[in-house]
């Protein structure tokens, strides 16, 4: 018997004969002695369709309420899947996120989880009841109801895990697993049994979909495994966990890519202490989050030349930024190019495997792919490369790495 | 200066751009210096959409759950009219049910007020604040979700202006107020200025579809003066407070009709003490009300003939138990119509007034219109007729007691 936190996302409670769907799996997995807490998100679009109510009301709505509007999306969901629980003999209970008190800061639309009293739960879990829990939603300490940002409903199941010291937390979505890369680009990508938090973290951020960011940060931080598998079959998926030695053995565990970026480069920059800090906070202030940063010797003497990427959807408003910034600092030009991509290679192996990026520079330079940018972490090298390459460097990566041959045993 | 509690119904708020027309209501009320807390229903349809939802799980819904579900309806209008408040320059703050903690027993679907906490409301009043209220909803003890029934918004409105101290509460709705009967069946129907809450509760509880019959006597029972009005137009609409002297001096306030009742007619029963208890006390169990009921003397000694109404909708259910009932007691025979209507006067002058019923019977006799049952209180009689001649009936009492022509003075 095992304590078990199941998360199901917007696709999964899609329609009624999706939510009955959820119901028989739970009610499934109480009948095998364990004791399940759901945590569900709106029905998919439902968020959306709420967002151009409020759109339709005014292009900048109160961001407070914006959460009381949202936040009916799950209430629904709940709702209807506790109702067919209830209906198939479960006994059942629904809670949003007041009710058990699911505390967050007040930052409206992207609210940090604090705190959540387990007492109900687990007074209700030794009642024999399922437990049914809103996920993206909770409240502040005056009571405000806030939301934890899109994917918000993963850090909720994880929470909820770890304030019940759950045996596992399992994500149920629309995918199989974690895969090595991106099945669509690449027909040799392989779904990974195992992978470490640090890892699924870069997977994450580098445009992996599968799990919020903050959900596996919560997961690390309190150590809850996650198990990410399908709502539509029974395969077991990809266990997100602590890192353990024969994670260590596997040099890169997955290759992934980001079209969403674009480079900004200023030219022959006046080299002095601080130069940095004048070009980077105007864009800081603008709330505009720069990812990767470059600095090299210009080739006019005593300059550098900066380049840097930030989100296509921030383009247009950095480059403004950019020009006025160097007109004040004597910057000389500013080049800029969308058609990027971001090709990346993570594995925690990496630590202690020197050499992986020669690899890497080689298998691209062998497809005749030119690197406009790097930059690496401990367990991660990023490389920039022209937009139209993209598909060929993440295979050509894929096999370099021999990421179709798995080197972790398959069992759980 | 005055404290203004204003509640709008679905059809006010039934799209965005309703929504802004009362946004723009609420603001111009605030900017005369009114401080104002707006209570607001779900967007027409929204709440049967919902329950339809619902029932596409199952027939039959777990209570809990249907009020987590409903209570989305008005979530979602708050947070709009919030939005649009706030867009067009007033300071406004949305609340549910459990942020304000308008206290409710744990009848789910049909829960009653028990108390509203006020400080919240007050302190953001005294800092310029437009608070709006979601209507229908409240939390139990347990902190449940509980909802309070059709027309529930009603009631929230009402409490909070009873809770506040206001010194009217505004109930703006599709009708420009409450008439001295159905203007779709009478042309000559008027507009009243002013109606006493117990006429009131005698003209909705008869059919007269404009307030939720426990809005009136909560209001009744703390005094809050209610003013019925058009949210279409800036007409004044009816009054419905404390009985007043000019009140008294008018006979019949109104006529009203309902056509959703049905006749049950059980025929010499043996006429002996507790006969009436045994036959309705298995109604009663099934949740049935019965309305009317009349007892006279058989043609057959010893033997009593037992007529009385039930809604339609409970008709079938009835007639079944009628008829278990009476095989046991002895009853003869069981009629039954389900072609009536009940019409009925409503008026406190006639507390002081004789001869009010022979007039009315008069008036239906004149137009060949035969009476089935009569019943009456102290402010109202009522008479089951043939269906078919409601509408007749309906004209020659209005004509009768000539309410085309107003005996209370117009001005508020």
């Amino acid at each position: 018997m095992a304590r078990v936190v199941q998360k199901y996302g917007g696709t999964s409670v899609g329609d009624i004969d999706r939510i009955k769907n959820v119901a028989r799996r739970v009610v499934s997995s109480s009948n095998q002695g364990h004791e399940v807490v759901v945590v569900v998100s709106a029905m998919a679009g439902e968020t959306d369709k709420l967002v151009r109510l409020a759109h339709q009301v005014t292009p900048n709505p109160d961001e407070r309420e914006m959460d009381v509007l949202i936040s009916t999306g799950e209430q629904v969901s709940i709702a209807l899947l506790a109702i067919a629980l209830k209906d198939m003999g479960a006994e059942a209970k629904s809670y949003l996120g007041f009710q058990i008190k699911i505390a967050t800061d007040s930052a409206f639309g992207k609210a940090r989880i604090t705190g959540i009293e387990s007492e109900k739960i687990l007074s209700d879990l030794k009642n024999g009841r399922v437990v049914v829990v809103a996920g993206f939603q909770g409240v502040d300490e005056s009571e405000n109801i806030t939301t934890l940002g899109r994917g918000g409903s993963d850090t909720t199941a994880v929470a909820v895990a770890a304030a019940l010291k759950a045996d596992v937390c399992e994500i149920y979505t629309d995918v199989d697993g974690v895969y090595t890369t991106d099945p669509n680009v690449c027909s040799k990508a392989r779904k990974l049994s195992k992978i470490s938090y640090d890892e699924m973290l870069e997977m994450a951020s580098l445009g992996a979909k599968v799990l919020q960011i903050r959900s596996v940060e919560f997961a690390k931080k309190y150590d809850v495994p996650i198990h990410v598998r399908s709502s539509f079959n029974d395969n077991p998926g990809t266990i997100v966990c602590k890192e353990d030695r024969e994670m260590e053995r596997v040099v890169v565990s997955g290759v992934t890519y980001n079209k969403n970026e674009a480079r900004i480069e200023i030219m022959r920059v006046p080299d002095v202490p601080g130069m940095a800090a004048k070009i980077f906070k105007p864009i800081a202030d603008a709330n505009i989050v720069v990812d990767m940063i470059i600095q090299t010797s210009s080739t006019e003497k005593g300059c550098a030349d900066i380049a840097f990427t930030v989100p296509k959807s921030d383009f247009a408003k950095t480059l403004q930024i950019v020009k006025n910034t160097i007109k004040e600092l004597g910057g000389k030009e500013v080049k800029s190019n969308e058609d990027i991509a971001k090709v990346s290679i993570v594995g925690v192996g990496m630590r202690s495997h020197s050499n992986v990026a020669t690899q890497m520079f080689s298998a691209l330079a062998k497809e005749g792919i030119n690197i406009q940018m790097i930059s690496s972490s401990e367990i991660k090298i990023s490389c920039i490369v022209d937009s139209k390459y993209t598909e060929l460097a993440v295979r050509a990566l894929h096999d370099a790495f021999e990421l179709d041959k798995s080197v972790i045993s398959e069992e759980r």
